[in-house]
């Protein structure tokens, strides 16, 4: 919200762009709305759709890009502008401003498809300060494949080397998650989707924080897969498939878990009675069975940093 | 696994305390089974329940303190050891390990109520060696309170000033994590139980991963907010009271809410048709009534850092 004093005889149009001098910075910007206008003699504030030569009146105005603005109260220097016609260069105003607009509304309505009543809260700290406090950029790096795979060993590996190089990770393992968040759900087609709906809002949680989430879960669909990759930037969420033969999976059997899925106990076991969706453009496919461990670390690190 | 040379008249006896030099270090450890003895004549494997002079067996043995080993084959000296009686201080045994046991089982099983099949996969990175990283320890601050107290406001306040410092953190807010994780959920009396839970589980990654995690959640049943807690390490988690009363959040009303709830458009809004349980051993109670911002962020501090 700012005062503005029309100072030329073309009046103010609303919508129409002016250059403004504020402090040492030139802007663009025009007058969204004007609230009303102020009769210098009775101080009536009246409706108005321009303004004419030496009217004040209380207006929006919107900026072609964020700049640092103080009350004028608070801090006339930075708290005051004049307005340029961009025409002419003539100086045709001149204003005051009242309250920036985002310390007026600390919110704003986002279109979500949440279940319940939200706007969205404006925070200050971005995830390009936290980066900076980090020293390099949040992202996920995904990893998928069967069960046995070696993806939580995979992935182990390559935090202690991360880390080792200083960069800042966490590593979301799909045991260990369904010991906590997910907890509640079990191996269903549904539960599964859901389960991997969740650690995709997490992982970005975490790259929102700075850091390189690492992920190691199953994930056996391709569009749950998709949907945690749609919410990150391009290039933030880097899929890693661990591509193993289902066959050598199954003798390696670490947890004794393919027998006992071959045996009929357990239902939904990915590959055995639920389908594996082989991903289509991972950024990296390890193939586990042809590298050492050293060398697929490489792979990985060519991707990573 | 280890193998051992036994070399005293009086036999090794499993489950007895003995003293261990390894390299440099001096430990106490035994030997918690004799997987089998070797016929040093035929080669051949066979069962033993305890070893006489020169016997020869491959053991397992625990350790009362961890210390890194390697394997023999790789590394003779930091893969060996002797074995001393703890009354004689005679040298009784030598040994050679084969595959420390962390590298032969990556997971563990642990209890846990998830409805999936899970062990505990074991990790490397520790919470320990991120905050060395970040250089400060990761915890939870936890603002509880009204609609419209001004939870997400003081939490954004408090992450500026924290990351201005060169703190690394993470606001979770209750309005944004709504638009993403628990999307899902709706302000019943589970579905708020459900995103605490969900929420607490969360916040506690970020605590691992040595991040400041800052929580802005009306969240106003106290057996959910104790669930959160009991995830943390003691002093971990730092409950923030936004203590100011009901009439003035629905004076104040920011979002138009309370409105809404008085006139039955709402069902379940907290301190109108839903109850708001008071913390009682709250670490902070801001009275925002009393203070302006500045003086709260002051009283914030002092227990944050």
């Amino acid at each position: 919200m700012v005062t503005i004093v029309w100072m030329h005889e073309t009046a103010l149009e609303p919508g129409k762009l002016y250059d403004l001098k504020l402090a040492t910075r030139d802007l663009a910007g025009k007058v969204t709305a004007i609230d009303y206008q102020v009769d210098v003699n009775t101080l009536e504030q009246r409706h108005a759709d321009h303004l004419d030569l030496n009217a004040i009146a209380c207006c929006h105005v919107e900026l072609t890009a964020p700049v640092p603005v103080d009350d004028y109260r608070t801090n006339p220097g930075t708290g005051s502008f004049i307005l340029i016609d961009r025409l002419t260069n003539l100086t045709v105003g001149a204003g005051m401003i009242h309250c920036p607009l985002e310390s007026e509304l600390p919110y704003e309505y986002r279109e979500h498809d949440s279940k319940a009543r939200v706007v969205w809260n404006r925070t200050s700290v971005t995830q390009a300060m936290r980066e900076q406090i980090n020293g390099h950029a949040g992202k996920c790096v995904w990893f998928t494949g069967y069960s046995g795979s070696g993806k939580s060993s995979l992935a182990n590996a390559l935090e202690v080397e991360l880390n080792r190089r200083g960069y800042h990770t966490m590593l979301l393992d799909g045991d260990n998650i369904r010991h906590g968040l997910c907890k509640d759900l079990g191996m269903s087609e549904a539960d599964r989707t859901e389960n991997i709906r969740r650690v995709g809002e997490v992982a970005r949680l975490f790259a929102e924080a700075g850091i390189i989430v690492i992920t190691a879960f199953i994930s056996p669909f391709r569009t749950d897969r998709d949907q945690a990759r749609a919410l990150f930037d391009d290039g933030d969420f880097l899929e890693v498939h661990v591509d193993i033969p289902l066959d050598i999976c199954e003798q390696r059997d670490p947890k004794g878990l393919y027998q006992k899925a071959r045996e009929g106990q357990l239902d939904d076991f990915t590959g055995i009675n639920s389908p594996y969706e082989v991903p289509k453009a991972a950024e990296v496919r390890l193939k586990t069975t042809e590298f050492n461990q050293q060398e697929l670390l490489s792979q990985l690190f060519k991707i990573v940093m």
